[in-house]
């Protein structure tokens, strides 16, 4: 019996500056466009329309950008999270270039922070992950950290590099993708009248659809990102855990909750970055999920007429009333500690002003 | 908290002759074909095989018309039936021009009807939807019925516009999409000898496969389709319905019986129109679903010796054996009335003489 | 009431040398890809990266050998294994030409011996199966041998004509494909530093993922294969069958082992050929596979020196923990007589050198 069987990375095995070249680059194809809303229900116009896309600028259908994180995402698992006991957060995760059926994806990462627990059995690895195509172009970056088990328990050795994170990716036109316009934008496009100038900061929205996770989607999502994390498979073992059931990727809750929003933000067409987000609480199969949002801010670009940014929170929630997110979206003391809210995500949109 | 979140018509909303332009255009993939076959086990050669296709006359692989109808009619759910009580019926369903991975749906409807139920509670709106192509060439139509909610219950006020339905599908050579043809058909491929004049008018065929919905199935399909009514996907939410379960889409059920079809009609290798059908019962995850039909009529084209048209009903049945099948089939009316009933569907396939 | 719908052969309907045409050409899709990956989880790098894929000389992206088998496969159920009791096995498995979407595939066999079993109910079939793309070039050929049921149970006639198999798939170049070289082969399109220099023979490996199998996983795949064995689908059936629950298609635990196989073996490129095969105990809905292998011999290829071969076994296990696979692994005997070994596959692997 041999150990060719890769075990992952422990907290001894980081190093500052270390560089990972993470494996198995992906090709994106049409096949995994379709997925993606079998998977969630997304119906945001801009992924699943090519003429709209084309009228928008792009030559072609491109990829929803969440399909493209988890897939980016996917590859940094077996070397940064396999033996990782949470998924802390996430920040700074910028899409800087649309990808399209027939780009590969190749993922590299940084470590950017190492901090040792005081309990002496875990650790919290930053890393800073860049996604780029088969041109070597960035298309999505971000920066996330998680707390992963030592080797071998032992007292602290006073590792305490914790990195700098910005609270937002900066609003330039580089949010832009290349090519993008909303001149010929039109409400018909989505059946949706509310454009940027209808959002006012400080405004919420309860998005109301729910979503009930089945065993199934939430698998077939995470073997299609290619993430192997055992928690999400390996009902055997997580029968022996304290929920003695799989954990669905958190990603999948991200993708939930997104395609939710587009009743009441169908024109917040393009995710261009996440400022930051943490899963709140677990999710099962058979957790029905809902979605509710507040506006934080707004803009323009200089020299834009056309598009806009929206800048908001959407909260996932799982098994509770429309009331009681409603009632939970007016206190955010409440909100997280709530046991139903499963996701805080703050991120921005581009919109047609 | 404020209202942008879409809550669908209600049965005021609507008033005769008005146009609603669906949301979200829908471009058609190489994807969908695959998911399609995964979901329903679909073996339709025409939509499988692109060499036989072109054999055929076509030159490509052309979409299976159910997924289109599918695919259409989830762009009409938010605006009709996202208040529906129940979808009362189909009729003069016509699969007009074929439609290819590239193509891109977009759909509109007509109010041409409308009647209040004497409860004052609810009403019925019947609709007449048009799907286009990108070069706005119509590729599907249908009529359709649903009953939807009033959004104040108040005393009928006496409207009562009932539109005039076809009880079939005009049979014409505009049946035969452009570029089909049978001219150079070959049992061998579908390893199926029964042609056209194998049929006989009230012949009836036990399909005799089984195929068991899983809760990922139906929802994977549905979402795949756009289509979010929440009776579909929202389980905490159904949990405090009479069945407790969510609903399986009807059309999924559509799809199902056609598949299963496949054994006793593999040579009906063209779905060209719906001349009208009903979900008599619901379905839910866990039901195994069986199909049973009847030869209503045939014929030929004029001009036409490769190809003729096949009429026919096909029943779907849930969980019930071949043998009380058979005995349903035989008694139409105990058959409409069985619970174990839950699809009527007239349609015409086009088969090679 | 009329006979159309095929009931599949029966002991009596097979004669040796009989040719089969089976029904039911199939394109393949870049949409099978994306699925192939979100079902089993395969990782393979050939498989999923256009831009390596190219590096390695293939003009386009192959499809994964295993889905191509299946979807072969799966055109002979209907006339091979409709009235299968058992697959008892598979040998001579031959990967003789790369796949690529678009391709078409058409499948036919012969059959090459005949046994009738000693309790006169059923007998045994050894078929020749070979499938063949759009250029009539055979892709991939197979034997395998089912027990099928009698039409009419009857005492033995004497039939007993078992054929040659050869133990193994002949070693020499052109188990390569053409176009297929490591030359630039890089560790990094894989992270794993194992190359066939490192591999032992005698080694033993487990590979200790455990993936869980959902309802929805098989019955999606095994549609997708457009294999329709009842014994998969149909659950109102299957209640009044001894486990009481639908069987999982073989092949997908097959697939499931060899994308398990990815942690210790991920230089295994290509799957070049089948030796043998046989699934050892059926797999369930919920139940949780794991794999193990050891390697059986290796070698190298006349003027080659960039690429050789492994051939090992890999053994499926379901619902155990690692310590008793690996106790498994070491005892042969306890391991072919144990109930939760569910596969052995004895197989060939192309491996960089």
């Amino acid at each position: 019996l041999t150990e060719k069987t890769f075990q992952g990375y422990f907290f001894e095995d980081f190093e500052i500056n270390q560089q990972l070249i993470h494996g198995t680059p992906r090709t994106i194809t049409s096949g995994d466009i379709s997925l993606y809303i079998a998977l969630t229900g997304s119906q945001h116009l801009l992924n699943c329309a090519e003429t709209v896309a084309q009228a928008c600028g792009f030559k072609r259908l491109p990829i929803d950008n969440l399909l493209l994180f988890h897939i980016a995402f996917g590859k940094t698992v077996p070397d940064i999270s396999l033996n990782a006991v949470a998924n802390l957060g996430y920040a700074n995760c910028r899409f800087s270039s649309p990808i399209f059926a027939g780009d590969t994806i190749s993922v590299t990462s940084k470590v950017i922070g190492l901090k040792e627990n005081s309990n002496g059995k875990t650790g919290i690895v930053y890393v800073h992950s860049i996604a780029k195509n088969q041109h070597d172009t960035t298309v999505v970056e971000w920066k996330r950290w998680v707390m992963v088990h030592k080797k071998t328990p032992s007292a602290p050795m006073g590792i305490d590099h914790i990195p700098d994170l910005e609270s937002s990716v900066t609003i330039n036109q580089n949010l832009i993708p290349d090519d993008l316009n909303f001149d010929n934008f039109s409400s018909d496009w989505t059946a949706c009248k509310h454009r940027l100038t209808h959002y006012q900061v400080g405004e919420i929205i309860n998005h109301r659809q729910g979503m009930t996770i089945n065993d199934s989607d939430h698998s077939l999502a995470t073997r299609l990102y290619q993430n192997n994390a055992r928690v999400h498979f390996d009902q055997h073992m997580m029968s022996q855990s304290a929920a003695g059931k799989r954990l669905v990727y958190g990603g999948h809750i991200m993708s939930l909750c997104r395609a939710i929003t587009h009743s009441g933000l169908a024109n917040g067409l393009w995710l261009t970055a996440i400022n930051g987000g943490a899963h709140l609480n677990p999710s099962f199969a058979g957790d029905t999920v809902y979605a509710a949002s507040i506006i934080l801010d707004k803009g323009h670009f200089d020299n834009r007429e056309d598009i806009g940014w929206l800048r908001l929170k959407t909260y996932g929630f799982k098994n509770i009333d429309e009331e009681t997110i409603n009632e939970l979206m007016m206190e955010p003391e409440q909100l997280r500690i709530s046991k139903q809210c499963v996701l805080e995500l703050d991120y921005t949109l581009l919109m047609p002003n």
